[in-house]
Order: C-alpha cells, then structure tokens, then sequence
C-alpha cells in the first residue's frame, strides 16, 4: 500500500492535536508526518505512533515533498500559506471557514458528497462547520428517503468548539463556582459554567449569527441543494464535548418513522440510538471521543404535514473536525 | 385593603419555598399565612414578613378558614386534598398537572387569560407546567399580532425544574467531577454535570415525552387554540435555574421583526431583551430570581413564509410556577 506524507498546519490546537490522535488510530498510511504551528509552539514535542515528532514553525516552503496538509488553523493563517502549500504540491485539506463557500473549492463530508473531494481543481478541499457536519451526517439518511425542504435546528454546542481553551474556561469556571470565587470570562462572551450563551459567531444584518447561517449555506453546497432552507440558533452550552442538536426535518415527501430509523440505522457514519423505553438517546457523555454522529428521538412533527423531527449528538473536535479531513484524505488516496 | 388567608400545600419544596418568598415580596394582602406539607416537613420554622411560621401536617380539614390554598405538592397529593380544599371555601390554585386538562378547571397565564381564572365554577384552578407558561408569555405579543398556528421549540431546561434535589445534585456531580470522584446519578437519568439529557417526563405512543406534549396540550387551553400545533423537544441542561426555549412561531400573517419587538416591549409579563450588537440577550444567569420571561434573537424564520424565531428565557420556579400561581390569586382578589 501506497504511503504518504502529511503535514498537520496548526497541530497544537485543539483540532490539530486531535488530528494527530486519529491518523493514528485510523491507520492512516503515513510516510511521513510533519506537524506545524506558530512561533509559539516551535520545538514541542509530540508523540505518534510511538515517535517523537517536534513541532516545526508554519512558514513558506515548508511544506515541500507532502502529498497532504490537514489544516487546523484560523482562517487568516489558512489564507497565507494556501497558496504555498498548494504550489508545493500538496493537497490542502482545510478546517477553516476560509474557503468554504468559494464554488471552485469542494466542501466535503465523505459520506454524503465524497465525488467533490476528488474534483478538486484548486487542490483545496473544505471541511466544514462542525454543526454543520454532525446535522448532515444525522440527516442524510433522510434526504436519501426524500429530499429535505428545510431545516429548523436548534443546537447545543459544546465549549470544545471554541477551542483548547473552551473546556479550560468550564472547569475554572465550575472550580469558580464551588469555591465561592469570581468569575472573569475570557474565552466566551460570559460565563459559561451553570449558565447558557445564545451567540456563536458574529451577528449579521438578519439577526441571525454567521455560525448560525453556516448550516443552511454549506448545506446547501454539501447536499446539491440550492434551495435549502435552514433557520438555525446556536447555542453554547456548559459541556466539555460533542455537539447536539434539535432538528426538525421537512421533506418533500411524507416520511414514517419506521423507514427513517431503518435509513439511519443503515447509514454510513450514523448510529441510530433510539431506544426510548430502555432510556436510549444520545447524550454528549455517550458520543464523545468517537466518530459516529448519534442519532435519536425520532418522531413525526406535529407542526409539518412532512417532517421528521431528531435530536443527534457527535464530537465535534473528532467528527466535526478533525476525523471528517483524515476521512477525505482517505477518500482520495489509492486504496 | 381586604386581607386573604392563605395556605400553602407542599411549603417545604422548591415551589413551596419560592411561594412564600413571592408572597412576602409582592406585598400579597395577607391576613394569616399557614404551610402545609408531610409528615417529615412538620415542624420545620419558616421566616415569612417577619415572622417564624411552623409547617404542619398537609390534613383533611386543615384549611378551614383559608381563602387560597396554593398548591405546590406532587399530582397525587393535590388530587388527595382538592375536594377538600374547595368544600373548605378555599379557592384551590394548583401547580400539579392533576386538573390541568379537566375541561371544567380553568388553566390560566394571568397575562394572557386572567378571564378564566374568574370563572373557576370547581373552586379549582390550574397552574400551567413551567416551560410552556415561558415560552406562552414569550409569544403572547405575537399571538396578538397574528394568531399563532405553530410553535417548533427546543428547551434548555435547568435543574431546578426536578426540584430543590436538582440543583444539589449537579453542584454534587460538578464537585466530584473536579475532585476525580465517581458519579451516580439519582435524580436524573444520567450525569447532568456536563452533559444534556434530551428526557424530561415518561414516553408516550407519539415518540414525545409528557412533558413535551404539555405545550401544545396546555398551549390550546390558555390561547383558546384547539388547532395550535406544537412540536416540542424538551433537554435538560446543567443550569441552576431559568428554562430557556428556543422557538419558532408560525403565524397566520407575516410580521415583520420590529412589530414583533414592539409587541413584546409593550407586553406585560415580557422584557424585551434583544441588542446584539452590544450582546444583549437572555440568559440564565441573567433572568433568574426575577419574575419576567426575558426575549431575544428576534428575527425572521427562514423556513417559513410566516414565522418569527426567537430565543426566551425566565426562572421557571417563579414565573414557571410560584408567581404564576400567586398572580392568578391577585386577578381574584379585590382591589
């Protein structure tokens, strides 16, 4: 089997680190690896498949001889060196929100739309939003059945979406709490811990967040669909990890439950966890640290003639980042 | 002024407790103050206005005299005592959900339909679960505007909502979480500390839970709906108090945003809380203790040809349950 060389761009963070974790446990056929970050975080040590790798400074022609770079960088630092990993002939997998929405440029979750990855004339692929990803995956099984209309989401996103230092933020904060301390926040807008925060992203001219509008204009790219109608509120809530959402899913055709859990159940990347006598659904707890978006609380809306309505939870520094760039990694090599 | 005498039944639980606060703090015209519960609460001292009152036993016959008898008990105990509550003469007010439904007992959000509570031919009047008197007091503006045909809600329920045990257990878990120490779970169904739980109340046929099939149920009632569709999804979050909902109101004509907030800012019960741009919007922390359903992230659906989404929040122990209560008793006083 063929093997490769990979560089991770921003491999300190959260994203990054979790991108080193799971190249490993993938098997990935790895070559070489190059980790790569800023000035910062130069000449730290970190461990994969038993080697000691050091971190190496960001910088141009650094990527020289790589077949991929996974970035888990900000979208400033995705811009600058885009060009110059591409030009060195690397495939430029990126978690930013930098490139997402430019037409030229695939925006892929393998399960759903693999075919873009490898149309990719820029030699850029996108992933995107982790909500984004762990919605879709949860309901493509359902768009399969009947294409979806619309969606009306309600999410629940944890502190690990703001990065490394979310989760560091929520246990101060709890600390904070227990101990009869003040809280000052830094990473959110306000205190996170005991306490809910109805903002991510910035707000735009229709009230809505740009987080909250990734949903509908990367769903609509992902799923071919350009009339998709997302209406979408996000929201941080005190969780360590794995992302959930509420969803009501309106489709052209009327669905019965039955043949939504049996889709789901068959689905790649999904684990239909339905069992709501026995107390089964999905739980942040239960899907953290794995790749599969949990799927339950299936039920028909009552508000919509044709409409399915879900709760679904996922990891989203795994499947919600980093996993979903290893997995279009693997979409695109010889197998 | 005519003074009241007042009961209270379940006084020694989260309801109860929060009942004799808002009595004091509304300066409800009361002549005797007495508090009822069971056995194990007997003898208990309470401070109201000044005062030590000592519970005593919940007991046929105990509520000679009384004008109002505040119900904050469990369903079983409010249907024990309430025909002998109202052959006492007492005006029974009950926070349970046992007469909810009964087609003869009003069930009334003062704000929206005080009416009712006067025509209370049983003597009996219901108080409303928690999250719907939220999420009715938050779209009563709109209701008034265009009659609402449709409600699609995600809660975030805090843990006071399971009572005075809710809030203790997740400062427990929050403890033994920074402390390494095992977690088992007693109140909930599972760890809440860090974690959502998409359960609250048992399963019916529908897929839905009781409780969220009370805001459609219940919803009917206090609009004098029948046809209002609700499609609810209720979570439990790890926040001490205030439930917050996120929801999408489908209404018979289009409104536009700045009705609606003009509607809201002049309604009563509401505090129009909606600046984003300097990051004004409800929060938990910010709308507990305090009788007003705060809402925000007004804005135009965008599934729906006709609808509002908004996000609300308010302290579900007071306007979700004892205020509510002791508002519909002022409708009946003199004044």
């Amino acid at each position: 089997m063929k093997k490769y060389n990979v560089g991770i761009l921003g491999a300190s963070g959260a994203v990054g680190r979790e991108m080193i974790k799971v190249l490993e446990e993938r098997n990935f056929p790895i070559e070489t690896l190059k980790l790569f970050a800023s000035e910062r975080s130069v000449g730290k040590k970190v461990e994969f498949c038993g080697k000691e790798l050091t971190i190496e400074l960001a910088d141009y022609g650094a990527w020289a001889g790589l077949d991929f770079v996974l970035g888990a960088a900000s979208n400033a630092v995705a811009k600058q060196f885009a060009d110059d990993i591409v030009k060195s002939g690397a495939v430029f997998i990126d978690n930013s929100s930098a490139f997402r929405m430019d037409p030229d440029i695939p925006l892929v979750v393998p399960e759903i739309n693999a075919e873009d990855a490898r149309n990719n004339k820029k030699g850029i692929i996108a992933n995107p939003n982790c909500s984004t990803i762990i919605t879709l995956v949860a309901v493509n099984a359902i768009n399969k059945l009947s294409k979806i209309k619309g969606i009306v989401a309600s999410t629940y996103q944890a502190t690990s979406g703001a990065g490394a230092a979310g989760p560091v933020e929520l246990d101060e904060q709890m600390r904070a709490i227990i101990n009869g301390a003040d809280i000052t926040p830094s990473v959110f807008q306000y205190q996170i811990a005991e306490n809910l925060i109805p903002q991510i992203g910035s707000f735009l001219d229709n009230g809505y967040t740009t987080e909250e509008m990734k949903m509908q204009n990367e769903g609509r790219k992902i799923l071919h669909n350009p009339d998709l109608k997302v209406t979408c509120t996000c929201v941080r809530v005190p969780v360590v990890r794995s992302h959930s959402i509420s969803a009501t899913v309106v489709t052209e055709r009327k669905l019965t439950v039955d043949e939504v859990k049996a889709a789901i159940a068959a689905c790649e990347g999904c684990k239909l966890y339905d069992d709501v006598e026995n107390k089964i659904y999905p739980m942040p707890l239960v899907t953290s640290d794995q790749d599969l978006v949990f799927v339950g609380r299936i039920r028909e809306d009552i508000v919509h003639d044709n409409a399915i309505t879900l709760w679904c939870c996922g990891d989203q520094v795994r499947k919600g980042a980093a996993t979903n760039a290893i997995q279009i990694a693997e979409a695109l090599i010889e197998k």
